[in-house]
């Protein structure tokens, strides 16, 4: 049995031959050794180096044949690879084909050929019918410039033409035509409306590539932190107006940064795809979205038609078309069909997988491809840094992973990008409550112990809190704390994901057994370590390779769909073939939350490899 | 054999028991008596009085079985009574259906049902199920307005909505949501956009009803009197402007007097047909036509994609849907696709037509079910009044019919609505030329023998004139003359026309015996009598009964796609089927023209009801 020793924390492990790194790595008690693309070998990201070896290798990839010595990547080098580009966590198998884009609008460089006494089709009846080899006959629409430039367009160099071309439903739309073949490629625009981080994305429509990534607050937090509160505050016209503006401000802010990076004049963006939740997509368009608290529960819209930025605010082109993610109902929105497309489910998979999507909303979605059953549970904004006193979004400066030592007493942190420690993100702080449970510092209902850590324990406002860096060694030159307020905060969170996704299991009888994958969605996800996860309770006890971190899958499905026809056709029939399960009004779902609300969980059965390591410090400390 | 008198001719015909009453005419000699609907009983404008029946019978319809006096109506009585009606004369079999109109636009009074906890379809979702009952699941979009708007209303007022609904080839569209059932009716515009004359007409989309219809003179007349001097004039994009502009005004005023007349917001207008030419359509559109006139004679567009009214200028409802009749090439446009429409071709009828459009452009199309072949000629205005001294359009005061009597001295006209005569129209044109060269006037070659109605014939401008009016009977109190310039206008206009169609019958290998009915569309086609245009050899010399009157077809076939879409379906299958033959390159056509330019043409044997008619005039003298 060879035996694989890693560097740098010097642990080893004996393992059969032909056993894959990252499962030595298990074996030696590594958590930290993540799998972004869940092992396939497409996200690169999971390099190590063997020493002996000139080149990194692949640790899901590379098999154990004899004694090795492994040297582990530093984890903060490991995010800031992953944040250069923010898609890399998906199977590129489920992104649009770079060589055969199909986005929402598009420069396709053709050649008119002239007309002849014998083939005297119109210009307008010659330019369909080139448009048609690449999409056979639909219904092509224009506006009327088009047509005033085509004759002259049509008849100079050679009949060369760059034909903006829109894609919808119903058929094309030429937005404009240009005489020969232009070089500047065309624009779009991805975002992700979350209830509290607006994401958006610059996209080059001709290739596909990422220009720049954008996050803020979603500036509507400040009149309320969770849909209901917004809903409730949008009552009144005035209120709903000014949620509206606060949400396009977000997103014209955004495209604003974007723009001037590159730098490029927002109004060259000639396409966007927008996905949010359904309450965000009401705002975002100004339509009252009282209705979506309101038995029987029903939103406005789920499946927007296309409308053009002007209709709406955005500050790109005006004439821009500007589609919508599908929703499925009040509590199921287009964030959720839009981040399904980033997993297999629209494929080819039998098996059934679970998706979590932990935003200020925690939505679960299980499936295959035979059946889809959606639920949503209201996480609140925590792991999203908001309602947490040093919380902050996983940008740069956020503390995104924690460990302890010493009793409690030692602490080493990550910083996003280094440096000094502005914030805790949301899988800082899964890694925080993890370490402080683990080293006993907290017991199981969240409450500090005096006895471990007690140098780090504070006062803070009246109430306990654990010292994570001293003024002097945190950015605004304020300690940075976790009170137990946070903490409590934190257990609601994790315990309202978890009741969801073991309710959600039951009603469509299956035990945890039968999930063949975990897909995790969110902000956070991606920096977040799954051990810490499944320790606190959050994420059901299965075993780690079931678990894959798709990031802000919501962007990356607007991306996808922005890109591509056969995306928004799958991002439909996604939400066609969602049942949507209400949890709000299932009496069990109390009953299941409460359970949840200690670490990891009132009954230790269902975490039985936190019940194994429990027994085995026991076990050490007698 | 049963013996009818008519009266107030007074002449009489024997004919076997069971004869139409308008064939007895015929036999009788009165060739007055038309039958606009070519005898289907369909528009009830042959009526006539039988001596001892209380009420008026059909001639088409009524059969002689006993000896009967019969007093036949005042022909300027029919006129008027045609007038009211502008599409009286076409078969009602061949326009929408009143109780199924399925117009361009429409307001759908429908009723969503309240959503359910067990059927929570979104608002938008339940509005386009009940859509969709009534065409089946299509694609259906809307601005961002009429989402704002949905929730509300679809609660207020049990469910009840008036819903906007726009139809075009890729789908529908939501215009606007109202709640409760709107009793206002909606109002479209047919339009007819002629080189010379632009019909407008305000129709009620909810019941088909024509709220009315005007007239006016292209105001382009002033920068060319045909297609090929406008478009030389458009060259520069300022005088392609400035076209646009006069066309636009010109339907414009006429938009203003149908609204001021009802009176109506011309803004409430939600939807407009338009058909013309395609040297029309392009100039309205703004669109440059130099190729329709240059090889291959190609021009922009043949099938223009559905616009607004906004991006047109088009004083509506700037939103309005505006479709356009579908052309075939340069030189047949929609206004023959709206034309043929109004023809049983796209019906079920195997016998070969023709279809003659006889405006500025002479459009001649010949075909059935099975094969369609369109041809052009330029005509000329002549027939619409213009290039010709006193002529006007067929109006308020223009001279219909004309009948000269005691060698040529006495004259009788009738005039539309009655009163001083202004001017001579197409029909009255027609018939003043047949009688002129019936009465011996004018020689074959149009040219005044001075022996014939000699105080008639003036002197004018230096050539010879015949006096219609004196300065004391004429509305304008100046004499109104038909000069010999006019005549050879007249008849260059007619040869032109019938050159066209014996070229095209030849093409197609068929005989005048093959063609089972001639349609005659054109302003003045509904007053002109087909004797007269047999006499000058304008139309071929078939029977009587196989010509059939459809006034301005184009228009009729702008009403009817308006309001539906089987009339919409069948106009593009009609474009689609079409094929044009080039006539201005076939060296025959001018050989052609030449030999019609004569009365009735240089061989006589192609006119034998002429030549007989001759023959026993030379009879009688003799």
């Amino acid at each position: 049995m060879p035996f694989v020793r890693f560097q740098p924390a010097n642990v080893v492990a004996d393992v059969p031959s032909g056993t894959p790194i990252h499962i030595a790595a298990l074996r030696a008690g590594i958590l930290d050794l993540e799998l972004p693309c869940g092992g396939e070998g497409a996200c690169g990201l999971c390099q190590v180096e063997v020493v002996g070896l000139d080149a990194p290798v692949l640790a899901c990839k590379t098999r154990v044949t004899s004694d090795l010595v492994v040297r582990l990547p530093d984890p903060s080098q490991t995010a800031a690879r992953v944040l250069g580009d923010s898609h890399a966590l998906i199977d590129p198998g489920l992104l649009p084909g770079r060589d055969c884009l199909t986005p929402l609008c598009r420069d396709l460089r053709i050649t008119v050929p002239p007309a002849s006494i014998e083939e005297h089709y119109s210009d307008w009846t010659r330019l369909i019918r080139e448009l048609s080899r690449n999409r056979g006959a639909v219904s092509v629409t224009c506006q009327l410039p088009v047509l005033r430039q085509l004759a002259a367009a049509a008849r100079a160099a050679g009949g060369q033409l760059t034909v903006g071309v829109e894609e919808s439903a119903s058929g094309q739309r030429v937005r404009d035509v240009r005489s020969g073949h232009s070089t500047a490629h065309a624009l779009g625009l991805a975002v992700d409306i979350g209830t509290t981080t607006v994401a958006a994305q610059l996209v080059d429509l001709d290739d596909g590539s990422v220009l720049g990534t954008q996050t803020a607050y979603n500036m509507q937090i400040r009149r309320g932190a969770d849909v209901i509160s917004r809903i409730d505050y949008a009552r009144s016209p005035e209120h709903l107006e000014e949620l509206r503006c606060l949400v396009l401000e977000t997103i014209n802010g955004l495209v604003e940064l974007l723009a001037n990076a590159l730098p490029v004049d927002p109004r060259n963006i000639r396409a966007a795809f927008l996905a949010g939740n359904t309450t965000m997509t009401h705002l975002a368009l100004g339509l009252p979205p009282r209705y979506i608290r309101e038995s029987p529960y029903v939103p406005t819209v789920n499946s927007v038609p296309e409308l053009r930025a002007q209709e709406i605010g955005l500050n790109i082109d005006p004439q821009a078309i500007v589609a919508f993610a599908p929703g499925v109902g009040s509590y199921v929105g287009g964030d959720i069909t839009s981040g399904v497309l980033c997993t297999d489910l629209s494929t080819s998979n039998h098996d059934v997988f679970l998706f979590m999507d932990i935003g200020t909303n925690g939505e679960i979605v299980i499936g295959n491809t035979d059946w889809v059953v959606a639920c949503a549970c209201s996480a609140g904004p925590a792991f999203e840094g908001a309602g947490i006193k040093c919380g902050m979004r996983a940008d740069e400066g956020a503390i995104e992973r924690v460990a302890i030592g010493g009793d409690g007493e030692q602490l080493e942190y990550s910083v996003i990008h280094g440096g000094k420690p502005a914030g805790i993100c949301g899988s800082g702080l899964i890694s925080l409550l993890g370490e402080l449970f683990r080293q006993g510092i907290i017991d199981r209902s969240g409450r500090f112990f005096k006895s471990r850590g007690a140098s780090r324990i504070v006062e803070h406002q009246g109430r306990r809190a654990f010292l994570l860096a001293t003024a002097g060694q945190a950015r605004s030159g304020k300690d940075l704390v976790i009170t137990e307020a946070d903490i409590e905060n934190l257990i609601r969170t994790k315990a309202a994901i978890y009741a969801a996704c073991s309710l959600i299991l039951e009603n469509v009888g299956l035990t945890w057994d039968a999930i063949a994958r975990v897909y995790i969605a969110g902000g956070f996800g991606r920096y977040m370590r799954v051990a810490d996860a499944i320790f606190i309770g959050m994420l059901p006890d299965l075993p780690l390779e079931r678990f894959r971190f798709i990031g802000n899958s919501s962007l990356t499905g607007a991306y996808s769909a922005l890109l591509s026809r056969e995306h928004r056709r799958r991002m439909a029939e996604i939400a066609a073939r969602m049942t949507y399960v209400d949890m709000s009004s299932n009496p069990q779902y109390m009953d299941r939350y409460v359970k949840a609300l200690f670490l990891p969980h009132t009954d230790l059965e269902q975490f039985p490899s936190v019940a194994a390591a429990f027994k085995s410090r026991r076990r050490n400390a007698s």
